[in-house]
């Protein structure tokens, strides 16, 4: 039995994202000026934002009219596909019925364009000219680079200088799409100045790229800054993942026991799991969620739910979520979309509120998970979908040794077609696991901001 | 206006393949064993080709039913979407609706899988246990190698030198895949050491490697050889294209005026166009048919008709093609697919017979077109198919001139996510036009062998 498609008919894509900030039982802590330590307001984010997206950030509105403009982007690619795995699960010899949902399909190759292009749009309709970002591995920085290509805007991308140097393939597909990438830390901002004089040999962090692209943003009245997780509107796009996924599982006649995604800023896992969530929440149907993480950057199974920066310049306001401290610069694992010190603030929440479940998973585990996938499934995945796949294949394997059939549901974000070195490396045995960084994370911690919360 | 997408419901799958043997006016010219100057049997392929295969390459059925096992593989990623180019159309503001069918979407990244699947599906079933064969750009290595691990074969690919070393990240997926890759000329056949013996740098070429696969397979039983171009059966899997094309566009309301698609052994061409042509032939329908190859590997626009070698061994039988000469070098072009010397037979009948034309594009010209595509459509072209891209802006331009509409599709064969290399280079100005070879074209026309034909 081969691996079973089940796609939607574009009129059935979904016609408004999903909110989960309408179902939380209690509503996550609000976001906080540094300088007051009171909640900030629309107008202190309005240098940055378009006043479109800093409303979705704060609605409680159940859904949100997703318009026509950016649905008829998403048509080129959405509905996206959702499989079961029967190869893999054959492989596995397991009575688990494993489903993915397959986001590699959006011509950047990642979910990532779910949020960009909306985003573009927003400010595109606001008067605005020109976006900064910042971009680790890269699938963010190709997405929004495409968005804004699409809607004719400008693109300036801060990228961390260790994968502008050992990537300059996915630098390659952000220039392609038009776009200016700089590596950061760069001489270009009063932040990446400061940090070049104490480090010249720097190799950057998504912390710093931030503060870089947000300082852009904050000083050009032309320019607003864009983000490609951890925010609450970003994550609310993300939801027609799941959305999707909801109605593909009633087509195949089931429905998911558990949910698993991979979770760096948590864009990805949000957006397959928030809308089964919200139906837990709303009494309407039991799952287990599992966020699943790297060992060297466990900002959920390590970190500490408080109030921190967003960024390793301090220019963003504080948000409480799981962090491990914003000075905290992840070891160089190959998943580089999971290497960031905080946790988008509603997965924070839920995880503080009993709803989801996290784990962390070695590197190596994670290669060993793509490789099978490749072989059985034929897409090669990106690193970070490799932890979901890790974690997707315990739960199947569990399945094995109960005897009992589940139906376990991932979220495989993006293909790794721009990840080969890595798979070079691991197929030479040059792959290591890192061990849990202990010392760094206790001393960035200790510098975690004070506030009364 | 956004880009427009055409998907077919699973169950319109096409069931059967198409063969242009049935319809052609007059037969293509036979096959020859070399040393009799005699139409081959199928007794002298059996030690190569499973029989199903053997009967397909000479079979004049229209159609050929796809086994359930292929069909079930194929649903993974089949239909696959055509679109209508709104985007591009609009950057270049020309009246012309630009089509195109995109291939991309296998899980190896282009066209190769629709004939990958069922050779290895056949070899199964006939009882072999590995496949050998060759990859230049590395699309039809990687393809192959995906089909092998679904259906539990092993899988040798020799990779041309060049190509082994420039493209570590395409030998990665083919390995991933669990394939062996070998560098071409390699010292594992006698083939290879001859050539290695009197140009021990050797970069390698298509002609060498065919030659080492095909030796591997006609010594070792429980091997056999597995083409990815240039064959009779091998181009009718690719059918499937055209067969879903010629829904898609029904479902468009319009039909092509243009069909392009690019030529190096002519299977992606010959995939979308044979169905339109086959209809032309019966007198159905009228479709200007163009093939468009690089200037620096011209078979079809400088090439001789004649009988020769499929490969630089000479361990192949005769085939009556346009050939630049079966020792012929191409130059080092990055769209490695349209690297050798001959073409499809079928392909070369058809242009003799003037149901097609040929185009050669320049290297430069072709990328210009791929960055243009990837600003508007979003999807990074394969360096092959940038020059049906090429062609196609050609004629948009055409229709804008002449102030008519008419509808061109393409083929878009497959994404350029392992060749960011050449796009780098391209964007820093380092890729270059090469000059005709004449010379070296010559000189190789001049070896050609003699045969009665």
């Amino acid at each position: 039995m081969d691996t079973v498609k089940y796609l939607l008919s574009e009129d059935r894509m979904p016609r408004a994202w999903y909110n989960i900030q309408a179902d939380l039982h209690q509503p996550a802590p609000p976001v906080l000026h540094p300088g007051t330590g009171q909640p900030v307001g629309p107008d202190d984010l309005a240098p940055l934002f378009p006043m479109a997206l800093i409303l979705q950030e704060v609605s409680t509105e159940q859904y949100i009219e997703i318009p026509e403009e950016v649905r008829s982007i998403y048509r080129q690619w959405r509905p996206s596909p959702l499989y079961r795995a029967r190869r893999l699960e054959k492989a596995l010899d397991t009575p688990a019925r494993i489903y993915y949902k397959y986001e590699g399909v959006s011509p950047a190759g990642s979910h990532k364009p779910n949020t960009a292009v909306p985003q573009a749009y927003y400010n595109k309709m606001e008067g605005v000219k020109r976006l900064s970002t910042e971009t680790g591995a890269g699938q963010w920085g190709s997405s929004l680079a495409m968005a804004c290509a699409f809607f004719g805007l400008e693109c300036k991308v801060f990228m961390v200088r260790v994968s502008y140097d050992q990537k300059p393939y996915r630098r390659g597909l952000i220039e392609a799409y038009g776009a200016q990438v700089t590596a950061s830390p760069s001489s270009e901002t009063n932040t990446g100045r400061a940090i070049l004089a104490e480090h010249p040999d720097s190799t950057g962090s998504l912390g710093i790229a931030i503060s870089e692209a947000v300082e852009v943003a904050a000083t050009d009245p032309d320019t607003n800054y864009s983000l490609g997780s951890v925010l609450n509107h970003v994550l609310m796009h993300q939801t027609i993942i799941g959305l999707e996924a909801l109605e593909q599982m009633e087509m195949a006649g089931d429905y998911p026991d558990v949910l698993v995604g991979c979770t760096g800023g948590g864009s990805n896992f949000s957006g397959l799991t928030f809308p089964f969530i919200g139906r837990k929440l709303r009494g309407e149907g039991d799952v287990r969620v599992v966020a699943v993480e790297p060992v060297a950057c466990p900002s959920l199974t390590k970190g500490r739910y408080a109030y921190d920066f967003g960024d390793t310049g301090h220019l963003t306001p504080l948000v409480k979520m799981h962090t491990l401290g914003s000075t905290f610069v992840p070891p160089g694992i190959h998943a580089g979309g999971l290497r960031y010190h905080g946790m988008a603030p509603l997965v924070s929440h839920l995880l503080r509120q009993g709803h989801i479940e996290a784990i962390a998973v070695e590197q190596l585990d994670a290669f060993a998970a793509g490789v099978q996938f490749t072989r059985t499934e034929g897409i090669l995945p990106a690193p970070e979908a490799n932890h979901a796949i890790a974690a997707a294949i315990r739960e199947a394997l569990r399945c094995k040794e109960e005897g009992t059939s589940r139906a376990i549901l991932f979220n495989l974000s993006g293909h790794g077609h721009f990840d080969m070195q890595a798979y070079l490396d691991y197929a030479a045995g040059k792959l290591q696991n890192y061990e849990y960084p202990a010392e760094e994370i206790a001393m960035a911690l200790a510098g975690l901001p004070t506030v009364a919360a």
